[in-house]
């Protein structure tokens, strides 16, 4: 039996704020910069889910392409697309808006729904020059 | 003398929202769908800017492209960069903050300020599927 | 009133074959080289609609983006998507399926039920390095 | 001695089916959606061939740019490229055609004929969202 | 008939500097900045290139695809790709090699060549965010 | 705590030449072929440095990204940006510049940097195509 990785994009924008309440507005503006602008900023995401797993001889596929999207969407995409991280989505209440903390989220979301194979990586794209990777606790 | 047109993409990222104040919620969210959240989202914006214009025997260029990149740091990326559309720049006070009235936004803060050649065209893509292009009114 | 031109980008694979049934085959292996392989090549096009039109001030859009791509997503990609556009797509029974003929096919899907705005140019794309334009007729 | 892993990308276009003929069409159209089509659909598809091995300090190089491209072409472009996997592909006869195999017949083509270094990891994407790796048995 | 544009792009890589010998080496260095460094840069450049007509019924193209694509390897690509431009193309002897003039270039070699239709526009760009185009005099 | 791998792009375009003086101008052009050019030629060289840590909880950072990128362009970009590689940086005095060599040089340049987490990776891109990833001795 064969061995591999799949690997399905999603995408969702939204807004958020990189701000720790716990510290001074000084420290916090020379940490985030100009993301720490009080009204948010935003930005289209990127995340790369990769599961690996036998490929099944009956369908070629590691996971069944169709349902493995089903998934992000509705676990993943819903849930942040078109959303302000920081205020719409609870996860974050006591979390920082990072891309890093955004992977945590995913793996969180998806490790266990896979319907066949193991999650190994959630990557996270901010933009065209910044991304992060997760692979798990 | 040749006649040429340059073109200059910019970045930036932000925040914003579609939100009509003249009408009912209802309107609103059957209008703008999931772009109408209260909480905003966002977007990575770019920006493409053209100018048109002889091309200088001395230099081999329409407009020095250095000079170019300034006044579009300087005139746009500075204005809405990291920023939210709807609460921190004044110009959107009244107006829908749509890709639409982002090109127009950045042909007014351009179109007087390029230095050989003129503006003829201002391209505003929210996201790798959509956009919008200015020429002036 | 602010004049606007809206492009948006969807996206359909396909097999197809370069094949002219009333030439013989020399002629179709000439002109048409590997695209003329008997069982069917494929792709994963993009194609962008282009509208122009006055921006509504009630709702800061030429054209309201959803419907735009529902209409675009109903009349081309339904039509088109993981299909054969020699086999399965009515249109072309008469007509090589060239990227040329295929901005034709989507312009006269389309320009009539553009809500607001007119159609200016449908683009084709087969691949990173070859487009099409087509302006109508 | 430094280790260092090369990659590569090449492309071809190519028809494919998703059907399993040891199972019923009701089967086949519920697992594989619109990929099972009848008369085919089709990609561009990218391979991204990796070899890793110690640079060579008299050309700078893990394995020569051009013999490297000179052997994709020969052994996974030729055979795949303007072609109907299902049908054009003696290796696909009793395989699905899935990203997943497909990957596994580049590594068959490639694995034995790197001639510096050793191939590790065949990468083959459908489209800008969905990708497979294969990294040997 | 239907008029369609029909577009090309090919890629080559080359080696430049702008410095116009009949100006200081202040004046150099203040206008063209980095790109004057005395030594050279480089970019891999991306031109597109444009031919208008009608589509030919017999073949449904506008230009025989991989005519355009041939003609365009032997008269564009083939003097620029791993060149100096300065130093390595004549016509560069007496001009600054500036994406504009790239433009021209690209023009002057193609304008008389295009088989069927008539070349309209040649785009240069030279990254990511800078490009040219030129439409004949 | 959480493991995360940070991945960060910079750019530069520079000239280079691939020669091995030490070998017959035969051997250079086999070997190397185009890219043996006398006169040089050039790339838009991309490079991802990947960092790899615990995310601290009072930035939900591994590494704060505006102090990766302040390293990247001081120790990295300035060095190679708008130069000649074989020419302008003394580090390749002896080396050729291909790639692999490139990659060394920037993990030489930033292993001993990274303030917080480690450095797990460089790649670098000479185009869409060619890329080479080092980790490390």
């Amino acid at each position: 039996m064969a061995t591999c990785v799949v690997a399905r994009k999603v995408q969702f924008c939204a807004a958020h704020r990189l701000h720790n309440p716990g510290k001074s507005d000084e420290w916090n503006r020379t940490t985030f910069g100009r993301c720490n602008n009080p009204n948010f900023h935003g930005h289209n995401y990127e995340v790369e889910i990769t599961v690996e797993g036998e490929i099944d001889p009956e369908t070629g596929y590691v996971v069944v392409a169709d349902r493995l999207k089903r998934i992000a969407d509705e676990h993943v995409v819903a849930n942040l697309d078109h959303k302000n991280l920081n205020l719409d989505v609870p996860w974050f209440t006591n979390r920082l808006t990072s891309a890093e903390h955004l992977a945590v989220y995913c793996w969180d979301q998806l490790a266990g729904r896979i319907p066949t194979g193991r999650l190994t990586s959630i990557r996270v794209a901010e933009n065209a020059v910044n991304s992060v990777e997760y692979r798990g606790a």
